[in-house]
Parts: C-alpha cells; sequence; structure tokens
C-alpha cells in the first residue's frame, strides 16, 4: 500500500460488542492478509483493553488526520483520537451507545468529505442507538441519509464467496412482503444492483437473477400470481433496458451449486430468502454491501454477538472480508 | 442380502421423464453402493431402452412375484411384469401417465400388503396425470389415501446428507402461508416428525428446531406476530409433551453450519423455507420421505426432468439416496 493512500474509515459498533476486538485482531493480521489501511474512529483505550483481553499485541497510534494513517498503519492501528468509551464487553450502557453514534457518524463524515476511501461499520445495537436518540431503523439509512439518497435507494446486498443476494423487502413481517413488491421497485433495485456490479465489482455484463414470491414460481398463478403480476412485468423492463435480467425463478432451484454460476446477483424479495442461503453456505464471511451510496460502505453481516464479546470466540472472517470488500470496491472507483 | 428378504418396490415415473434411466442406472451400481435389493413395478421394455440409451448394460428379469426379486437382483433388475410403455424420452403422452398410475397405484399395494419393505416412487408429471384422472394434488397425498391416513398426517420431509427440514405447508401462494399455520398444526406435525425421527431414523430423542415465520424472529411482534401468538406456543406444547423443540428460531441463524449440528430436524413454515437451504447445501442427494405411514416411502427430490431425459445426463444421486434411505427405514422397522 501507498503511503499516501486513502485510509479506510472504520467504525467501532457497539463498544460492548464484539466490533472493537475484531477491529484489533484484523489489524494485528493486516500483513498476512495483505488488507488494505484503515484507521478506527475513536475508542483507542477500548481497543486497547479489547486487544489485550484477546490476548493481541496491537499498538495504538492516536492520529489526528485521517492522512496520516497509512503511513502508522504498517507498525500500529491508527485510531483517529474523537471518542472513547470505557470497555465493559457484554455489557452495553448509554456511554457506549453514544460512542458507537458518534464514530459512526463521524466515519460517515471522512468518507463525504473524501478523507477516507470508505467505511467499514462495526455492529451497533438498533435498541442502545434508539435510547439516545438514532431514530433510523439501522445504520444503512442513516448513511443514505447522511449522503443524501433516498431509503429505498440504498440497497443492501449480502455478498459471500459463494453467492451475492439483495433482500428487496427486508424487516418487515413475511405477510405484509406481498403488498410490498411492486414492479416499479424491483425495476429501480435491478438497476442500482446492475450499476453497482459494473462499478463496484468489476463486472462488465452483469448477470442479475430475479426469484419467485411463491412456491415454483407460482406455476403459472396456481399458487400465488405475483410472478405474473409484479416480477415478470420488472424483468421484462430490465431487459428492454438491457440489463441481464432472468426469472422470475422459483427459490428452491436458485441457489444450487450449478443455479449459483448461471447469475452475479440474486434479487430476493424478502429477507430471509435472501439471508437463508448466504447463511447457509458463507456464514463467517459474509458482508452486507450497501449499493447505490456515492461512498463506499460495507459491514460484517453479523451483530453485536454481546453474549460472546470480550471472550475471544468472535470469529473476525466475516470484518475481515469487509474490508477487503470495501478496499476493492474503493479501488475501482479511484478512491484508495 | 439375503435371498429372502423382501425387496423395495420402485415405482417408474412417468416414462418420458429420468425416472426409468436412473433405476437402470442404480442397479448398475448396486454392488459398488450396496444398494438394498429392489424391484421395478413394471416397465420391462422401456427400462431396456433407457439402460440401452444411457450406455448401461442392465439385464431384466421379470418376475412374476415380489417375493422372487431377491434371489434375482443380484444378476438382472427384476421387473414385476404388470405395465410397460413405449420409451419417449422427453416427450410425455397419455400412455405414459396411464403407466406411471398403474406402476405408482401397485407399488404402493405391495408395501400395505407387506410383499414390499416399503416403496420408492419415481417422478411423475401432475399435469399429465390429472389428464388421466388422478385427483389427487401429488403421490404423497396418494399414498396417504391408499394408507388410510389423513392428508394432513402424512408429513413430508427433505433428508440430506447434511441437513433435514420438514415443510409445515407446501403448495401454497406466500401470501396465504400466515393464515395456514395454527398452534395445533404445529403441534401434530411436530409430534409425528419426532416419533419417525424415532422409530425410521434410529434417533432416540430427536432434536426439532422449528423455524420463524418472519425476520428475526419478528422481534417480539415488532415484525409479524405469528411467533408469539402461534409458533411458541406449539413449541411449548412440544416441550410439555417430553418432545426437545426449541425456537421460533430466525431462519437465517437455522441453517449455518454450526446451528445445523444443534437439530435433527427443522420445521419450517413454508416450502422455499425448507428447500432453499436443502437445495443449496444437498442439492443432489436429497430425499423427499413421507412420515407418519404405516409403509416406508421416499422419493428423490427432483422433477421428471423432460428436458434432459435419455440425454445421459441426469444424476442418480438423489434416487440413489431415496433407495437407501427406504432400505434403512425398513430396516430400522423390522421389514426388510
Amino acid at each position: 500500500m501507498a503511503g499516501g493512500a486513502r485510509p479506510l474509515a472504520v467504525s467501532l459498533g457497539d463498544p460492548a460488542g464484539v466490533g472493537p476486538e475484531l477491529i484489533a485482531e484484523a489489524w494485528a493480521r493486516r500483513e498476512e492478509l495483505d488488507l488494505p489501511p484503515f484507521l478506527a474512529v475513536g475508542g483507542a483505550g477500548l481497543l486497547a483493553d479489547a486487544a489485550e483481553r484477546r490476548g493481541l499485541s496491537v499498538p495504538i497510534e492516536r492520529i489526528a488526520s485521517p492522512g496520516d494513517a497509512a503511513a502508522v498503519f504498517p507498525q500500529a492501528l491508527p485510531v483517529l483520537d474523537e471518542v472513547d468509551a470505557v470497555y465493559t464487553p457484554g455489557v452495553p450502557d448509554l456511554a457506549g451507545a453514544r460512542c458507537a453514534l458518534a464514530s459512526l457518524t463521524r466515519a460517515t463524515q471522512l468518507a463525504i468529505e473524501g478523507e477516507a476511501a470508505g467505511i467499514v461499520t462495526g455492529p451497533i445495537s438498533k435498541a442502545r442507538l434508539a435510547e439516545v436518540g438514532f431514530a433510523h431503523p439501522g445504520q444503512t439509512e442513516f448513511v443514505a441519509e447522511a449522503c443524501g439518497v433516498l431509503p429505498g435507494d440504498a440497497v443492501m446486498m449480502l455478498a459471500g464467496p459463494q453467492l451475492r443476494t439483495v433482500p428487496l423487502t427486508v424487516h418487515i413481517a413475511l405477510a405484509d412482503v406481498p403488498q410490498r413488491i411492486t414492479s416499479a421497485m424491483i425495476e429501480r433495485k435491478g438497476w442500482i444492483v446492475a450499476m453497482a456490479l459494473v462499478r463496484d465489482f468489476g463486472i462488465a455484463a452483469p448477470r442479475l437473477a430475479v426469484a419467485a414470491l411463491n412456491p415454483h414460481a407460482g406455476e403459472e398463478g396456481r399458487m400465488g400470481d405475483e410472478e405474473v403480476r409484479i416480477i415478470a412485468p420488472a424483468i421484462q423492463a430490465l431487459q428492454d433496458a438491457g440489463i441481464d435480467a432472468t426469472g422470475p425463478h422459483p427459490a428452491d432451484a436458485l441457489f444450487t451449486p450449478r443455479a449459483r454460476e448461471t447469475f452475479d446477483a440474486a434479487l430476493c424479495m424478502y429477507h430471509d430468502q435472501a439471508l437463508v442461503p448466504l447463511k447457509a453456505l458463507d456464514f463467517d464471511s459474509g458482508v452486507n454491501v450497501t449499493l447505490g451510496l456515492p461512498i463506499v460502505r460495507t459491514s460484517p453481516d453479523h451483530g453485536t454477538a454481546f453474549g460472546i464479546a470480550g471472550k475471544g470466540l468472535a470469529d473476525p472472517g466475516a470484518t475481515i472480508a469487509a474490508m477487503r470488500m470495501a478496499g476493492e470496491c474503493a479501488r475501482r472507483r479511484g478512491l484508495a
């Protein structure tokens, strides 16, 4: 990595979760894994404590400007000296929630202002953040608003070594899914996914597979008509616009080893349709990427895991994969 | 296998599908795979043609009684000389549908009468069978009725090397799923699954994991209340009856490698919730087992595949796994 390269900005997540120890572990393995340079946004004290608790030797160096990170990165974990908290793994509190929010806010600003190549956000507790005034459903919506992007245009993609899936609806009851999916929404998000696969993933002619909602894709309307009424017209519209979109595919046929080779991303109608196959296949290395933003943003696809925080048990695979993917996307955009 | 052992009865499925060639291939590999003795119910001519088309050397021996099958099996594929059809792979017709129905009917009778150790049913075309007067939604319902079992008490389980799943609702629109699941149904089917795991699979203390309907298991009612209202009470009732049932588990967390080790079968709320992870993990070896019947019945978890029939492309994994599983279940019941 060149000394002057723009670093990734990594937010801490909830200090009582597994976020801090995984940042420390990733830094400790930076050479072996050839990770792009990153800085932690705050948490100098708690990162030192988390590293020690995990049995890692991680020198911390406080920096005043993101521009100093790349030069520091080979010798020490660069920490932008903004906020900090006491390290109490497994025991979240309001001070920690405030620290998590400040870290997320500043990391996002750094990317928007061009001082960071992109952001990797650590896992937060929505319930805790809500208690300190965070009004967004999740970090994705927060980052989208900060970037001036409509919430519906910030598209979550889950990416693992074997599969990329996009849930078109996310945190709603399954009973509400059939009413929420529209042709316009599928078409719009299909566009955003296709453009992101070109720009961020270097796939010149991306292939989208669109999943059906009903079993056997509804069997021509015999078991639900959303395929005929909503999904097929959206696929046609994407095809008419020159996008390689296929479907609606019966979901159970879409994630077999052979089927997975036929597409670059699967558009799924609901949360579990996208996440069940991804976690079955790529559990410890799934990355949550937000597509359609002016900045690069990734996140490990797991929660705070308060129950195992500070015990040396948390798997760093997803955090490492998120850092690597953010670095690759930033390079493709010419940001890193 | 002892010479006098009761054979499995294998129905042909649609003669224009991949069923016949897979029966022939399984017989050709009987020694290598140590398959239990089986007979084909009809199809002497078409099995010979299907074998030849696939490049297999499969001598056919017509038998008059199932009792002759085991002695014949080492040297030739025993065929109960009942029905036959012309082999026209990829081109289904009414004569073939009648042959498929006759084969299924007779195979089922053989098992009910105790002349066969169990049945393995080949893939049929529901649309073709409907044209010759078959009024059941599928083979499972047909076999259940023949056995005098209520349709709801014949429970489909999908079993692969890595996972067993049970879809509690099957061929209905996704929008109808929330109205169809009831506590009584989950409890009843949970019982049937638990008992079958003991009797047919030799698991003395089976562990059932019950999936949630909504993402994140509804987050205590914030994204759907079926977990609180319907699923949790059913789990409690199963536990009160001494069955090791857990959940409702968020579906995306239920099929990770670690989670899969914690249960023997997952009860799923809808078709794709059960079949997506199974086919993602165990595509070519998934077996459909009907639990709760007085007879043993398995089936390969794939369709007629008319498009590849007769081309030597169909994978025999699921048929072989279905035969092996039927043989094991029959042995545990003392039938083979």
